[in-house]
């Protein structure tokens, strides 16, 4: 699908950098601009081809039509209301981070906002950088829209159309308080169960030896989202801290409950929980 | 390579009829002989095609020169010993269980005991039963063989055999204590992580609907292993409960510190842990 956009991106990771491969392949975004900010990640996602082009920002705010900001969460409460400053009226801004509640609070006074659509595609892998861009990593992924209400209804068809007709994903949509709590329970503690598993792992376990002889499939895919990117998560971690806490909370107390009921000899007990978490199957396999 | 085995299957679920499928299709067992207990997954097995035929255990001590016992753990440390008191001077039997110290201590005394070769072939997957039976599921995997020094040294070859050329899998030994605290380390845990993962969204995410609308690729391996068998994994834990719970308490207190390290502020500090926990990539990729 044509739409004869030029897109501009700032931000050519894991996630900007695919992006860039799956609106260009599919035709959605006639060309793609690399933002230019001196960072040697942009000027290998030229050699990778993964843009068309590098262009220092006001240079760029020329030309596009549409700007993804896909910068580590920090970065963007602080970028964005400035960029949005000197946006004209037909441009529009999103931004793809995992944590919403921020961004909606530094934005919700701006004389801009409509112009800006808040987005979570909810795909992604434990690698990171312009060399970890995938082509089709959002494809028959979910993504998230938040807040509709508060962009401008063209800009917000042009956004849907950019993740359907372009990156081939499927919309949901909530308000980003309600996202940045359910993201905590499904996608942030992940991250935290796993980086915590490989510390624990990595500190009782001295004779690495030992670890990469023994570790099978099932140790491999619990701790693999532990190769992620501190930055990034330590950064979301922070955003999100007021619903990572509570998860968290449960979680440990899930835990000591387990040691309790072994302590205790209460296997039975202890299968009856296994047995509850089992559901998690079905109710994965609805996807 | 044709070793002209008759193999006896005792328990012929995801481990036993991988394995029977693995020696029949490399020739390296004549037969497999599925023990009938007159348990459902028998019968599904022999219609499933996993094994040739099935036998009461005493007519199949008349004909099989290896058994292969993949019953769930707690079963095993009864059933061995009495198995053994059964055999001929020429016949050897193996298990393949997570755990290794009961089965050595139901042992060590019998006087068979050099007939009986202790082995943990390290592969798996969330599922369970006959129908989870996968062709190939162990090449290229490893399998731990356990106090060899207690074994026949014919016996053992025999079974090194078995686990090389019928099943294509890489040897490494140590003893059982070692055994039981490494795998605590690397594969018990990882499921407790799991299962409490699974649990505590369950509880938290009352509404069922946005848990497999956001749940990513991410979350899905996290909590794969929380799929698992209860009846199987709760017998592992309580087998392997004095090393679990080392490694548990030592997981609760890292999730401990990444909440204090949260609470106060200091996510530099919390980035070191990660970037920490970043060098399981560099261990998990040496294999």
């Amino acid at each position: 699908m044509e739409s004869n956009k030029v897109v501009g991106i700032l931000g050519i990771g894991l996630i900007g950098g695919s992006m860039a491969l799956g609106l260009r392949k599919s035709g959605w975004a006639k060309e793609c601009i690399g933002i230019d900010t001196n960072r040697p990640n942009q000027k290998r996602a030229l050699e990778l081809g993964l843009i068309d082009r590098l262009l220092p920002l006001d240079e760029a705010l020329q030309v596009i039509d549409v700007l993804i900001i896909a910068t580590p969460v920090d970065n963007l409460v602080e970028q964005l209301p400035k960029i949005l400053d000197q946006f004209h009226e037909k441009q529009i801004v999103i931004e793809v981070g995992s944590t919403k509640s921020p961004i909606y609070e530094a934005l919700k006074n701006h004389p801009r906002r409509k112009q800006f659509v808040s987005t979570h595609p909810m795909a992604g892998t434990e690698f990171s950088g312009p060399e970890a861009a995938i082509d089709g990593l959002f494809e028959g992924k979910r993504c998230v829209i938040c807040d509709q209400e508060l962009s401008d209804p063209d800009a917000e068809k042009t956004i849907e159309s950019l993740y359907q007709d372009g990156l081939h994903m499927n919309l949901i949509y909530m308000d980003s308080i309600s996202h940045d709590v359910h993201t905590a329970y499904i996608s942030h503690i992940s991250h935290i169960c796993s980086f915590a598993l490989a510390n624990t792992v990595l500190e009782k376990e001295k004779d690495e030896k030992r670890i990469f002889e023994l570790a099978s499939t099932g140790f491999e895919s619990t701790v693999r989202l532990a190769k992620s990117s501190p930055e990034t998560w330590i950064q979301i971690f922070h955003q999100n801290q007021e619903n990572l806490m509570d998860v968290l909370d449960e979680y440990i107390n899930t835990l000591l409950k387990y040691k309790g009921l072994m302590l205790s000899g209460s296997y039975e007990k202890l299968k009856e929980e296994l047995a509850k978490a089992n559901d998690i199957g079905r109710i994965l396999n609805r996807k």
